[in-house]
């Protein structure tokens, strides 16, 4: 069991995420949905289905289990359940999922393009080009739509690493991100947003591409979340 | 006859999608109306012309019959109304209608080119491609300008069905949306603006136009519109 | 002389359409400047220069005659103000000039090219496209950089009617736009960025510049501002 | 010693330049720091690193020297506080340093293409050109990341004047601009990221890149900084 402080600050963070996705203008009408899990990895709460961002209270986010099962709540959780409970089943160090429909992130999952690092601003949130998790086959929508969503993102990290790049596109779908918690996930989507209209800019408008050299790639990274990290006020921040 | 209490909440429901329209920047200026019908579906509550959105209030909203004659109020209304009357009198479904001059919609109209389903933000709102209704003739505009509109977007659907494609680009002009509702209506010209901004980015910013495959377009309208949809908290939502 | 209460009321309308024009995001900075003239022609009253748009109350706007004189106030007027009186001075009917630096507009006053009309929002405002009045020559600058700048301006609508199309690109720099009233030359300033943007998604987006066709751009000035117009609750508008 | 009155003011300018930075959209998140300097150039107040600009408050700003060793504050300052002081010991005419992300001067930093200068808007802030910095060796990063990216911004500058054009676009990185002060560092931030959207639409949108006449851009600089300046209500304005 979880302590009720622990899910009543839980909830309390992932309603300020889900509104915050709003205000940062990356979820349309319901497009978008945040969830977090708590310190026991037992219980997940996201975004109730259908609800608009302003009016959400604490109150209103659903607890589930890791099989996306309700245990707490009088509200239906996000459609995207189950893509959570995936995501969080899979990795064990991501505390929060966020995913939304925001417009030039959505741009490259149609084109079913990977972004590339073409910047710092990319580097200091994706230590790499952020990846295209495969289109999924009928026979998969119809076993279970939101679940495969999930497989196929995490098999598409099979060969990366999923806190050094916590995000993808989702093909012909819409990005997912993640990190230690739900705040930090809503982060990685802001952050996604932004690399994904500057490469826009860069590729298409001004026809370059050229990838950021590794060393400042590298560097980028040690400073925000290296061992000897000075990025920030505490000795240590993770991503 | 109406009941008064109902006419009073149309006319309310009617003022805040007109609101909610400028809010969303989806009409500068005084580019574009709402409108819904009643239950009865004799009468139509509409924005009246050339007032700001921000000054509107319930009672300024003028009723008019499905010839667009005014039954009550004391603004002349909308000069769009007869286009709004010709989709009510065409499709039974409709309970509002939405117009504006939402840039990158525009930008298809004015191009002449439907607006193509690359990914699931376009099918959880429209089952297929936003088609173009044609340019008025010279003597469509001498005989009713704004009644051949109509006509001509009821004439664009007669092998579509209105209520899963809840939208249109008129030629040369600017979208058209309708739903069960004025809010539904106000909601398709929200994601018809975001799915246009999409759509050019995709095809244009990084020269991909693939369709999204037809068995993710039916899953992602059945989880929301279907038999055993599960999108939202109500058992069903109409589009 | 004029009327206390008139100029009074001029300086209020003049201040709030500076401030509007900041509001709709078209002056960054202090890039952009609306005035309006008194009733007698013979008062102009301006924004102040290098003043913050959200600083600005009515006794801040300077009043000038049509040659740029200070006739009262403390504050320095624009370094626009000989551009402004020059429109004035050459056309009878105009009320109000507004110059911002908005960004869609200024790419074709960067590019010199003029805004075909591709749509029957272009149409609304103005009735055909939007032209550019050609750079000046050093010795155009020299002999005074803001008056040739209005010369060049009249210059370029010798075959032009300035009220069916208010509004200018000046090649290398950004729009003026004007209209019966210091508002009305916001509203048309409003409205060419709303065009710009359209027309260069329109053109550049999706490679389709097809000019609305004459029957309906007749018919949407018509209806605005024909002898029989229907747009608004007056029986006629002045652009 | 500075007088104490002296600092207060300027952690006030420097915080209310930050907090302008974050409402201007030029930096989400954390992705942008504002400086300012002393009036005898000893002392540089900066924004501390990694906290959100709508909680800071003066109190918060650190205090470091031109080493960049704090002398007061309980926050530790910016990771790019190294890249502020090499500017500061560089150019003695500069009062403040601005960094962003900011999207569209970012695009230009990725392609690392210098962004031209194409109209009045751009003259009326950088006299040419906006040039591009090298991008760092690996021994460079090595050796102190933040300080040699101020090296290569000043190595840039060796055949230009820093103050008449007070920005720079550090490759694959993003913006740097300066000024007399926090603020005018500001408003060179603001400057830059409109110029480049502009710049972008002209040359990609509209295919042309029409360098400004000579005697424009030397007009608009003289208007506002020259000799005989007329723009503002100060008889002369520094950059």
């Amino acid at each position: 069991m979880n302590d009720r402080e622990d899910l009543r600050r839980l909830r309390s963070e992932v309603c300020t995420a889900n509104r915050a996705l709003a205000e940062a203008k990356l979820a349309p009408l319901t497009w978008g949905n945040v969830s977090g899990i708590s310190s026991r990895r037992d219980i997940i709460a996201i975004k109730p289905s259908g609800i608009a961002y302003e009016d959400l209270t604490p109150d209103d986010i659903p607890l589930v289990d890791l099989d996306g099962r309700v245990v707490e709540g009088r509200l239906r959780p996000s459609t995207d359940t189950a893509t959570h409970c995936a995501i969080y089943r899979a990795w064990p160090h991501v505390g929060g999922v966020a995913h939304s429909h925001s417009p030039y992130a959505t741009m490259f999952a149609q084109a079913r393009r990977p972004i590339p690092c073409l910047g710092t601003t990319h580097a200091d949130h994706f230590a790499g080009d952020v990846p295209v998790a495969r289109q999924l086959t009928a026979e998969e929508v119809a076993a279970g739509y939101e679940e495969a969503t999930g497989k196929v993102i995490v098999e598409r990290f099979a060969q990366l690493d999923a806190m050094s790049i916590p995000g993808v596109l989702v093909a012909g779908h819409a990005p997912f991100t993640w990190g230690a918690s739900a705040r930090a996930a809503l982060e990685n989507a802001i952050a996604l947003e932004a690399i994904a209209h500057m490469a826009l800019g860069t590729m298409v408008g001004l026809a370059s591409a050229i990838a950021l050299e590794p060393h400042i790639l590298a560097k980028h990274r040690a400073r925000k979340y290296g061992a000897d990290a000075y990025y920030g006020q505490r000795e240590r921040r993770s991503p």
